[in-house]
C-alpha cells in the first residue's frame, strides 16, 4: 500500500476521541453511587475500594473476611432491549444478575463493574445503559467502581450489543451460608419476582416471533390485576408495594426508575408487551442484607437461593445438602400473567416453563421453623411479597415440586 | 400457535445441557488455580476468597486493605482469533489486560473471573478459551475463581465470540502507589512488550485486509533476529528470554504456554502473521509484585504504567502529577519487526503509530534516580528485558516524546 493513503485508527472505526468524551460524561453517574469505603482515583485504570474503615460513623471491620465475586450478562434479553429501542432498564438487570447470585452466599455487596460492547459508541444508548447499572448499584447498596466500554465494530452488527456485570462482596468466614444448615422441617419462603428477570430471553423472542406478536401492542391478557390476592396460601400480598416503598432512596433524575414489579404493580397505564418484557429484575440485596443483619446471632437462615435459569428445581438444589430434600406447593403462589401468556402463545409444556422460567418465585430464602413466620413479615416490611411455598424433608437434595 | 407445535428452549437454540457439561469439565482446569485462600463452593454461582489467611506458611494478612477492581476485554483480537482459528492465547490476553493495570496500583493479584459469550457452545473453542484465562492466571499468581459461558445465538454471528475479564487485588493503604511520589530527577524504565498486546487489533486487521496479506503466511520482515542488541542505550538487553525463564512455573499441558515475546524469542521455526499477530500479551504481575516486595521498606518506585490503547504518552501520562512531565528517548529501545511491518504496510503515520500501539515497551517502572540501575538490574533476573528511556523533569503532567 503506498504512502500517504495512509490508514488512522479512526478509519478502522474506532474513534478515541468520541469514546472518551463518552466516558468523562459518566463520572459523575458512577459517583453518586460512591460511599465514603471508595478511594479517589481519577487517573487510574483500576476502582479502589477500602474493605476495613474506621472513621466514626462508617466504621467496618471484618475479623476473617471472606470476598464473595460474582460474574453474569443478561443474555439475550439485550437484544429485546435493541428490538424494543428502550436500554434504560437492562443496566439493572446486569446488576440484578451477578448480585442476587452473591446475597444468597450471605454477602454484602461492596462493588461492581460493568463490560458494555458495542459495535459503535452511541452516547445516548450508552447513556441509559450505565444510568440502568448506577439504578441497579443504588438499589444493591454497592459503588459502581468502575467499568470498560468496547467498541467493536466488526464482533457486533449495528445496534447489537453485549453486557457482562462483575459483582464483589465480603461476608464474614462464620457467617457464609453452608448447606449444612439446612436441616428437616425448616420451612421454604417465596419471594416474588418482578417478571421474567434475565432468563430465558432467547424462548422468548422465539414465541413473540412464531406467534407473530407485536411488542408495540398492549395486550389485555397482560393486565395482572390483583393476582396475589387471589393466591390459596397467600399471606398479606401487597403489605407495601415494591415500587413505592424505597423510591425515596433511590436517588434522582434515573431514567431507570420504573422498576415497579408488574406482580404487584396498579395499572395507571397499561404497558405494551415490550415494556412488559423489559421489566427490570427485581434486587433483593437491600431486604436480605437487613433480613440477615437482623438475625445475626440466632443464624434462623439455613439457606437461600436465587431462582434464575433452569428454574426452581434447578437453583433450589443448590442450597441444600444431601440429606434432605425440598418439597415445594407450585400452588401455594400465582403465576402472574406473563408466564401464562407466553405458555399460551407458544404451546410451551408446563415442565419446560417451570425449567426456564421463574414463575413468580425470583428467590427463596430457606429458615427455621419456629422464625418463618416472622421473617415472612420482615420482609413483607421491607416491601417484599412472600409466601410460604415448601417444606425441608429427610431425602437426597432433590427438589420436588408438587 | 396450537398446542403440539410446543416450543422449548433447545428449539430456541440454547441447550443447558451442553452447556453444563462443559462447565463440569472446566473444575479441575480452574482448580489448578487454586490457593488454599479459596474457599470451595462447589453449588454456588459465587466465587468465595478469604482474603485474611492465618495458617501457618500461608499467613496473610492485612491491616488496611484497599481492594483494586479492573476490568477489561481483549478488544477484536478475538476476531483475529476466529481468522486463524486458534484460540489457545486470548484467554492470556484477558487476564493481562485487567492483571496489567491493576499491578499499576502496587496492587498483588488474588483472582479473576471470566465471561465468555459465544453464538453456540463448542467445547473445543471453548476449552483453549479457558485453559488460556487458567494459564494467565498461574502466569499472574491469582486464582480463577469463577466465570460464565453465555450462549447468545442472535447476538453472535456463528463463530463470533466476546470475551470480558475482571480482576481483584489487594493493597496496604499506605503502600498504594500514588502520583504525588513522583519527583524531578526520578528515572523511567521501559520493559519490554511481547508484541502489539491487545490493543489497536481494529486498525491491525484493517491493514491485514487492505494490504492483502495472508495470515497463514511467513513474512521474513517479521524474523526478529537480534534487534534489542541493536539499540541504542540497550542495556544487557538479553539477561534471560522472558520465554524460558518462567516456563518451569507455568504448570503443564497448557495450550498456551507458547508465550514467547516476539522481541527476545530465538526462531526455532518462523512463525505465520497470524501466530504473530495472537502472541498473548505479557503480564508483568509476578515480576511487579517481587520487585515491589523487594522494595516494601525503602518505597522506591514512585509510579508505573501499562502501556495500552493511546500509547506511551496516553498512559504515562496517568501516572504523574501536574509539577512534573516525563521526557521520554523514543529511540532508547528498539522498535519490534512487528510494528515496522505494519506501519509500512498500511501506510500509518508515526505519530499515528505511537498513539494506537506500545511500539515495544509494554509497562513503565517510574523510579528513584540512586535505585534506577539496581531496580532495572532486579527486573532483568525476574526474566524482563528493560531500558532506562527517560527522565523526569519539572512540568505540568505531560509526556514529552523525544
Amino acid at each position: 500500500m503506498p504512502k500517504g493513503a495512509g490508514l488512522t485508527y479512526a478509519s478502522a472505526g474506532v474513534d478515541l476521541h468520541e469514546k472518551d468524551s463518552f466516558t468523562e460524561s459518566l463520572v459523575s453517574v458512577l459517583r453518586r453511587t460512591y460511599s465514603p469505603r471508595v478511594i479517589d482515583n481519577p487517573g487510574g485504570f483500576a476502582g479502589l475500594f477500602r474493605l476495613d474503615y474506621n472513621e466514626r460513623l462508617f466504621k467496618r471491620n471484618y475479623k476473617d473476611p471472606v470476598l464473595v465475586a460474582c460474574t453474569d450478562g443478561v443474555g439475550t434479553k439485550v437484544k429485546l432491549a435493541s428490538e424494543v429501542g428502550d436500554y434504560s432498564t437492562v443496566g439493572i438487570d446486569l446488576v440484578a444478575m451477578s448480585i442476587n447470585d452473591m446475597i444468597v452466599q450471605g454477602a454484602e455487596p461492596l462493588f461492581f463493574l460493568d463490560y458494555i460492547a458495542v459495535s459503535k459508541v452511541d452516547k445516548g444508548m450508552l447513556d441509559q445503559i450505565v444510568r440502568g447499572v448506577a439504578e441497579g448499584c443504588r438499589q444493591s447498596g454497592c459503588a459502581l467502581l468502575g467499568g470498560e466500554t468496547a467498541e467493536m465494530p466488526d464482533v457486533y452488527a449495528p445496534g447489537e450489543f453485549d453486557l457482562a456485570g462483575f459483582a464483589v462482596g465480603v461476608v464474614e468466614l462464620k457467617r457464609a451460608i453452608n448447606p449444612v444448615r439446612v436441616e428437616r422441617k425448616d420451612v421454604v419462603l417465596g419471594v416474588a419476582s418482578s417478571g421474567i428477570h434475565s432468563n430465558g430471553y432467547s424462548l422468548v423472542r422465539k414465541v413473540v416471533k412464531h406467534a407473530g406478536l407485536d411488542l408495540q401492542k398492549v395486550y389485555p391478557e397482560l393486565v395482572p390485576g390483583e393476582p396475589a390476592a387471589r393466591a390459596r396460601g397467600a399471606r398479606s400480598p401487597r403489605a407495601g408495594t415494591n415500587g413505592t416503598a424505597k423510591g425515596a432512596s433511590r436517588g434522582r433524575g434515573s431514567a431507570a426508575t420504573g422498576a415497579k414489579p408488574s406482580v404487584t404493580g396498579t395499572q395507571a397505564e397499561a404497558p405494551t408487551l415490550g415494556k412488559v418484557l423489559l421489566t427490570p429484575t427485581r434486587i433483593y440485596a437491600s431486604s436480605i442484607v437487613k433480613l440477615l443483619r437482623a438475625y445475626r446471632v440466632k443464624m434462623v437462615i439455613s439457606g437461600m437461593a436465587n431462582i434464575t435459569g433452569s428454574g426452581m428445581a434447578g437453583n433450589l438444589e443448590r442450597a441444600l445438602n444431601p440429606k434432605v430434600d425440598a418439597v415445594i406447593d407450585t400452588k401455594a403462589w400465582p403465576v402472574p400473567p406473563v408466564f401464562k401468556f407466553l405458555q399460551e402463545q407458544g404451546g410451551i409444556e408446563d415442565a419446560e416453563m417451570r425449567r426456564v422460567f421463574n414463575m413468580g418465585v425470583g428467590y427463596c430464602v430457606i429458615v427455621k421453623p419456629t422464625f418463618a413466620e416472622s421473617v415472612a413479615e420482615q420482609l413483607r416490611k421491607m416491601g417484599e411479597t412472600v409466601w410460604t411455598i415448601g417444606e425441608i424433608v429427610k431425602g437426597t437434595g432433590k427438589v420436588i415440586e408438587r
